[in-house]
């Protein structure tokens, strides 16, 4: 396995310890945040990225902010509030580091009047949602496991992965129960420009395993398809809306069709949380575009006319017919419709 | 239009002169050839790249290895078989480079005995190589541009443009037919990778020429066609079989399936010398693999684990079926056969 993305050491005396994915795939090295302003930082320069990770971040950056509180506990909620508000704002689009801290605030608003209880209350749940982020990992790779034959080849893109999570990752976690139970299979993971997530954490975690992986850029995914060593894709999701379609890191539509026309089965790997049933359908999800800087800058050095215009969308949306299923903690859904998400999730 | 890619300025005593395409998209740099080795090197080091201008190439490196040759008939005739020898070994795989200075052999075996009238000769082969490359792309613009309508999007994949070639390139070629036909229109550019041949050498050189032109990472095509911004998609090629199945740099294909995915027209141009009449199909075209570092190493950021496997080859084969048409200089073949394309160009 790959070591743990971020865990709390000790008691409230302890610190987070998490891998700082800024150094990868170069070296592995562990950051040790002591004050929610380290966290703040390390959040924002993208040492900590995924985003069940980065809510369990902002929950334990949270706990740093009060643990050597002295006062009353009317003092400490409101320092809590602001040190929540402030952490907030390291990434203000990711909605798993709002939904951790509003986690943390409900706890603080619930305990009771003696101070150390209230710090205890604060650090139990920041660990509850690391532990429930392995659980719910787990549960997607026990439910996926199968799927991975032996000596199949698995196309996967972005990072889904245990540097994504707590541990295991959504996508790459069926790939991880299959290794652990013994069966050989190969990894192909696409490099996922702009910001090659693929080529340097996806290969990365994965070789940490011992699992069998080969990068390729994205284009190259089609003829690797017609070649035969394909045999079933499995990416993560950003959202799920209610008929099924997938907003995902941008590259996963196209993916989609490839296996479609090559009739090679395409999962999508995702906890229950991820489904948004307010969301009819995917035409709905706003899709963030990103700095042009980010394709013409890719590798540090200027790859294309510094003034040019660039197309630089972060997602993009596969529609639900392109997928042959879902694998989520609570269960698969084959060859899913509204009527099936909604049963199994609803 | 963009500046001549190379030309040879002068008579015997001119030089060869071509844009230095490894300073691009930084500079625009012009080198002055003055003798063979500096040619030979310029192939090397891809100052100079494209089949046809690396054919062009050879033919002025070929003259430029004898011009200053005093001596007998058969003593330049051996300097000069000597001279073809080394020039070719610049870039082993490269056809066109063989077949350029098979051009000037021929010559050199047949001119006379006047030392000057074989040089005369030489010099006169090596121009009509460069100006007959010229007019087949002018040739494939005039029967290429009708199909770009006023206001439409064109996708290209890699760098089949002027650049590639004496001037207007193939894929390319119709683009600046319709530009210079005051036609307005918009033209998107997969970066291309692993070598960005799209975003550095394609985005620069319609930049020059003042055509509107986006870039996008290779993996984002498939949205951007999806959002309606496509109608049209023309690409090179390297080589392309009896019945229309064509080889070309890696992700053509891949885009291929997104463009029939999408009822998005593709098209092929190409002069009628790639069409390999010897090859029943593509299944027989061997295709090169690169280096892995080229995945690994992006422009000289370690970019994956340096260890790691990576999956590199140079080009697909996109099936004669994904094909709308194709664009020779000798006219157009639309939903093409084996029939037509033998009618047309043999």
């Amino acid at each position: 396995m790959p070591p743990r993305t971020i865990e709390w050491t000790g008691e409230l005396d302890g610190c987070a310890k998490l891998i700082d994915q800024t150094k990868l795939p170069r070296e592995l090295t562990f950051l040790e945040i002591r004050t929610s302003h380290e966290m703040f930082e390390a959040i924002r320069r993208l040492s900590v990225r995924g985003a069940p990770a980065i809510g369990i971040a902002g929950a334990m950056g949270a706990v740093l902010a009060i643990r050597d509180f002295t006062g009353s506990p009317d003092e400490l909620r409101s320092e809590f509030k602001i040190a929540c508000d402030h952490l907030v704002s390291a990434r203000p689009t990711a909605v798993n580091l709002a939904w951790g801290l509003d986690r943390m605030r409900r706890v603080a608003r619930q305990a009771s009047t003696d101070i150390e209880a209230i710090k205890q209350a604060l650090l139990a749940e920041a660990k509850a949602i690391r532990d429930e982020d392995e659980a719910m990992c787990r549960a997607i790779g026990a439910h996926g496991e199968s799927l991975i034959k032996d000596g199949c080849g698995v196309l996967t893109h972005c990072n889904a992965g245990s540097l994504a999570t707590a541990r295991f990752g959504t996508a790459l976690a069926p790939v991880y129960v299959a290794h652990n139970n013994g069966r050989p299979f190969r990894v192909y993971a696409d490099e996922t420009r702009p910001l090659l997530q693929g080529s340097r954490l996806t290969a990365w975690e994965l070789g940490q395993a011992g699992i069998d992986v080969t990068v390729l850029c994205d284009n190259m995914a089609a003829s690797l398809m017609k070649s035969g060593r394909i045999d079933i894709v499995i990416t993560g999701a950003d959202r799920i809306a209610a008929n099924g379609d997938v907003a995902n890191k941008i590259g996963t539509y196209g993916v989609a069709l490839w296996a479609a026309a090559h009739q090679i089965p395409m999962y999508v790997a995702a906890p229950s949380s991820t489904f948004d049933f307010d969301l009819e359908d995917g035409r709905a999800i706003p899709i963030e575009h990103r700095s042009e800087d980010e394709i013409r800058r890719g590798f540090g050095s200027l790859t294309a006319p510094a003034d040019v215009a660039c197309y630089c969308p972060a997602f993009d949306v596969t529609p639900a017919g392109l997928i042959r299923g879902f694998i989520t903690d609570r269960g698969r859904i084959d060859r899913p419709s509204r009527e099936k998400i909604a049963a199994l999730l609803t």
